[in-house]
Formats: C-alpha cells, structure tokens, sequence
C-alpha cells in the first residue's frame, strides 16, 4: 500500500562507530513480535532532540525533556511499541521512569542517561514489568549493524521499515549519517506519532547539536502531514558519537558544516518522507509547493491548508482533477489579505488557474493526466512576496478510514 | 444514511407572508432534476447575511455583498445547485451579473435588488443562459407553500431536504419562522458549502437583521463541522417580511425580541444540525461541549480541535472507544498554557479521564456502550474558567470518502 517506498537492504545502512541497537520480543502489546528497543551509546556522545508541541505529551517525552536538560550524558534510548504511555497521569510518568531505572541498572548508568519512546495506543496502562523483563535480551541482541531489525521493531501502522544511510567525506575521512523512522498516521509538524532517530559519528561541537536538530526536523519531519493530528509522542533525536576523526565540525556554515547539515537534512527528509510514503492508506505521494508569499509563515499556512484538506485528499485518492477544492483551500488558509485574482496554480507542469481563475487554455485531460500518477506536484503562486516552502502529504482513501477504525481490534 | 434525519412534512413548514417560493428545471449540470430555486419578496422586506469566510469566494457571494451594501431592498433570491461558479474569475462575476439581470427584468426590478447563490462543482463555466432560460417557469411556479420543494431544489450531495419552521405569539398575533438549508460536505465554521434561508413575518426594526443573522448564525451554522473544509459559497441569509400584525421589535434584548431572537435561533439550529445529521457519510451524531475555558474562544479552539481530528472520527465510526485521540486534539489545539493534569473528559454519562489521566474507576465496557449510540455527547472540562461552547458534527466513515472520491463522476 505504501507509494513507491522499498526497504533499504541491511547492507546499505552504515553502523556508526559508537552505537549499537538490540531488539526483543517484549510482549507489551501482542506476543510475538519484536517490540522493545534498545539503543546503547559508547560514553562522550552528544544528543539533542525535538518533541511534539502538544500539550498532552506522554510521559516518555516528559522524561526525555527532563534527562536532556539534565545535562544529555546519554547512554541509552529505549523504545517500546504497542503502548503510547499518553494520557497516563502520574501512574504513566512512575511506570516510565521504572523502565529507565531498570535498563540503567543494567548499564551501571544513572535513570537520567536513558531516553524512553514509546507508541502505540493511548490511554492505556504502561506494561512496564514486561518491558523491563524484556531489557537483558534487547541488550545481549545489540550490535553496530542493528539498524534494519530496530527499523522493523519500532514499527506500528507501518507497512514498510524506514531508513536511510549515506557517508560523506570530511576533512579526508569518512563520515556517516544513518537514521531510522517510524509513523504512518497521527502525522503532522511539531510533531506526529512519528519517531525518529538518525545518529552521525561525525565530531561536532555539542553546542551545535540543538540547532542541527531543529533545522534538520524543520525541513524534514516538520513538513510532512498525513492526517493533520499531532501526536503527542512525536521525538526527533539527533546523536553523534564523535568517533569518525574528522576535524571537529565548530561552525554550521563552514565548508565541513555545511555537507555535516546537508547530510543530516538528507537522510532526515528521506525518513520523513517514507512516513508519507507509508502513510495510511496512501496511494499517492503529493508535493505541495507555495510560492510568491510574503514569509515563509504564510507559505505553510496555505500548504497545510491544502494537505489538509479532505476534500483535496479524496480528490487525489479518485484521481479527479476537482482543482477547484485546492483554490478553496488556499482561500481559507486564514490569509486575510489574500488578492484571489492574482493565484496561479499549477499541477505538475500543466498551468490549471491564472489570476485566480481557470486558464482558458487549460484543458481537463492535462489535469486528469497528471492526477494518474502515483507522485504529484501541486504549486500555488500567491504573488505577495519572494517565499516559499514545500510540504509532502499523500491522499485520504477507504484504507485510511478502514485503518484508523481497525486499528486496535 | 442519514443519522436520525427525516424530511419535515410539507404541513408543517408553515408559510411566511409576503413570501412565495418556486422552482424549475434549468439543467445546470443534470437534465431532469429541479436544480433552479427563486424566491420572491414583497416590496419592503428586510434582509441580512453572513457569508463565507474564505478569501476565494465565489462570484455569488461577492454579488450578494455588493447588493445588501447597495441599499438591501431585496425583492428577489436566485438559488442554482449543480455548479458553484467559484474560481471563475472576471467571467464568473459577469455571468452572475447576468442572471441577476435576467431575473431583475422578469420582475420590474433593478438587478441590485436581486441576490444570486450558487452551489455546487467549483472551477466550472456557470451556464448562465439556461438559468435565465428556467425563470420564466420558477417564476410561475411560485407559491406561499413552495417551502418544501425549495428545500428539496437546492440540495446537492445532501440525502434529506431540509427545512424547519415554528410559530410563536408575539404581543397576541402569530409570528411564523420557516427556513432551509443544504450541505452535507465542506462544512465549517465561517462558513460551509452552506445554503441557509430563514424568514419571519414579524415585524422587527431593519436596524437589528444583522445582529440577528449573526447571532444566530454564530449559535448554529458556525457552530457545525463535517470535514473543516470551508466553503467559497457559504451564506446565510435571514429575511424579514414584517406582515404579521406584530408590535414591531425594536430592541432585541425586549421580552419580544428574546422571544423572536430564540425562535431564529432555533429554527437556524434545527437547520445546522440536520446538515451535520446529513453529513457525507455520516453514521453518528456527536455534540461536543467544552466547558472550564478561560474564554470561548479558547472553548471553540478545542472544540473544533477534537471535531476535525480524522482519527476521532474514525474511532467514531468505529464505535472504539479509543479515547485517547480525544486528548490528543485537546492538546493540540493550540492552547499554549493547557494544564494537562486538570482535564476532565466524559462521554455522555461516563466520566473517562480525570486530572489527565484515565480514571481509575473507568471501565472500557461502559466508554463502549456510549460509543455504540447513534447520538454521543463528548464533554470536556478544561478547569481553567467559565466560558463553554457547544460544537456538533459526525464521524468519519468509509463512504465520506466514496462520497468525495465519486462526486463528480
């Protein structure tokens, strides 16, 4: 079901020097299946992360706030999945730091040097026993190559495992930068039920590290929707281990910090957009590109206004050029100055509407031409200004609702 | 399809002196149906409307402001369902001009006093002169007791006519209120692929019409929500024929002008409701009421949050009682300063979530009972002030997206 999404063969994703992943059947929500990860940090790696900006955030991101600003000495990521430990209380927050307690133990390292994720259902009781049974094993499984099985194990709704890898070269060595995701619905900036981890071994000053997550989530997970529901799970982590013996990357915008940024952009976005890739019930990747807006506030307004919609959504699902739901959307983006009669827009490279209205010379056949493909390009020039943005979404089919209405029998 | 929605009998839509309804079939986009609605009005009518808020509104609605802007002296409402004439640019205006026009000369009228509404597929050529062509027999089948067949000419993907009507006694005379509407998809506040129309023969200041259409509509129609889409052609149209004998309203807060107030209200309500009643697909009725809000507005933001959350449709439709996705959207929002530890969530009778976290005393089997009801009510209690608001709308199923993924085939 997912749109031209493959797994990465274990072979093209590069281990990081300094990191090792396990994984084991924990049990939390179904038997079986490898549900528990764990993610073990040599000392000296630097981690930053962004987390959902919903006001209910689950336990797990409380506890992942509070250890980062505790100073960040991680040593440890735990995940589980089948359980969203949201909307759990104080019961959830106790349970939560029970699991991280126990796999610290099992380090000799201290609760606040473990991050736990978790996903799944919300509302429900943490099974914590279970998982902190399930630690010992998820340790004796970890191994710098672990990637693709921990990019299965923190799978939900998701149908495809995601993950991207590529190596750079800085200062004469090598550099790699591997990341794993998960989240197929629930997706939405700041953030969704998406999890993601991408951990680079090359040296750059800690002090950088908040702001290369929080570009990289900018132009990545933060520009993805599927649903428009915000999750209140959503973790993006960044780690380094420092090991690849480049020159210290001090500045993002030197040479070297600009290939370190742009690699970790690219393997973020291509994290990112599997998830829509694998969104559910997708049958078709949707590029919404907003130009001509006065900042690139208003561009993402417009450009969620048309990802979100269900009417735009659908449309894509029938493949009926029904363009008039895009101009809809556009005009109720809360843009109160908006001049109707100076919109363009665009389907790929078929010019739909000029000035705000349909273009004389455009003919239903070229826009029922490009809604065939499984990958589509929509681009909205609103002639305010010099901005712009990108966001990527996908269709609303039956399989969604179906989805999202199955989901916990 | 419709959830606990019948059409109301033809002898209960009481008439409206001064008022006469007809229909016609014009063929806008399909041969044989009645898709043409005029409604004439005695000289010294009052009307008021508000209007969608979407900045790509159709060139009806732009005709209708220009002409309650020019004086108001309507004598005449011209209502065509199957093409919206939205996102038609300078073209779209003049062909709406023009059945204004055409309309304005069958009557003795100036095209200004003529207001035009259009409903139906966005971005196509209205088809002007076969509106002009049906006048003539609309005009001829004009009666006082056109109400239910107007209600039935201007539906669109709606399943049930819709209309309501009451009768109230002010200062010993009768006072009717009837009116209509149509929509079942692109609804939304401010406003939706909405028609409403209600009349009164009360006599009542011109002064108070646009106070009385908005607070009625603030009370009903934006209070309604299907899909979050919002409409280019959303109106609301409230007309005051002045004929029944009544001590004229001169103050709406009066013992008279509460009365006439409430029964605007109420018939505007039973109108919203029957378009969320008749929602594309629909299967469930939810109200959901946010109570403890520091303002209203801040009541609505939560409100609309929890109503537009496709994951709390789907749960919905599902009759699952996964609640969590209900504080989910209650933390996104956008409330900065949510407490989440002082939420309070009940479905009808049901008390789920207190202090945040799932009440210990709550028992799936009773949140499952509640959700298998064709009629739900969702409360939550934010703790944080006074204010409330009540917000209804539907659930999510399968055919909402047959419904829009087959709409124009």
């Amino acid at each position: 079901m997912s749109v031209n999404l493959s797994p990465v063969p274990p072979a093209d994703l590069h281990p990081v020097s300094g990191l090792a992943l396990g994984t084991a059947m924990a049990g939390v929500r179904k038997a079986n299946r490898r549900d528990l990860t764990v993610v073990t940090l040599d000392a000296g790696a630097s981690v930053a992360g962004v987390f959902t900006a919903n006001r209910f955030c689950a336990a797990p991101v409380q506890l992942c706030r509070e250890h980062l600003a505790a100073g960040g000495d991680v040593r440890a990521i735990l995940v589980n999945t089948g359980n969203a430990n949201a909307g759990t209380g104080a019961d959830g927050l106790s349970r939560a730091r029970s699991t991280c307690a126990a796999l610290a133990r099992l380090l000799g390292c201290r609760p606040e040097q473990v991050l736990p994720f978790s996903t799944g259902v919300i509302m429900e009781t943490l099974p914590h026993d279970r998982i902190e049974a399930g630690l010992p094993a998820a340790l004796a499984d970890a191994r710098p190559d672990g990637w693709g099985q921990a990019a299965e194990a923190i799978m939900t709704t998701d149908t495809v495992a995601k993950a991207a890898s590529l190596q750079l070269q800085l200062g004469g060595r090598t550099v790699t930068v591997t990341g794993i995701s998960k989240g197929a619905g629930m997706i939405h900036p700041n953030m969704a039920t998406m999890l993601g981890f991408v951990a680079t071994d090359a040296a750059v000053d800690p002090g950088l590290m908040q702001r290369l997550v929080q570009e990289a989530a900018d132009e990545s997970f933060n520009a993805i929707t599927i649903d428009g529901d915000t999750s209140t799970n959503d973790s993006f982590v960044l780690i380094a281990t420092h090991r690849a013996g480049n020159p210290p990357v001090r500045d993002l915008d030197s040479g070297d910090g600009r290939l370190l940024r742009d690699a970790v952009v690219e393997v973020s976005r291509r994290l990112a957009q599997a998830i829509v890739r694998d969104g559910e019930g997708a049958t078709k990747f949707i590029t919404v590109r907003v130009e001509g807006g006065a900042s690139v506030a208003e561009c993402r307004q417009v450009a969620f206004a048309i990802s979100h919609s269900p009417l735009v959504k659908t449309a894509f699902f029938a493949s009926d050029p029904n363009l008039g739901r895009i101009l809809a959307a556009v005009g109720y983006a809360g843009i109160a100055d908006l001049d109707q009669t100076r919109i363009d827009l665009f389907l790929d490279d078929v010019h739909v509407v000029e000035g705000g209205g349909r273009r004389p010379s455009y003919r239903e056949e070229d826009g029922q031409r490009v809604m065939k493909q499984s990958e589509i390009t929509v681009r909205v020039d609103l002639h305010r200004g010099t901005a712009a943005t990108t966001v990527w979404t996908c269709d609303l089919s039956y399989d969604y609702v179906k989805i999202n209405a199955d989901y916990r029998s």
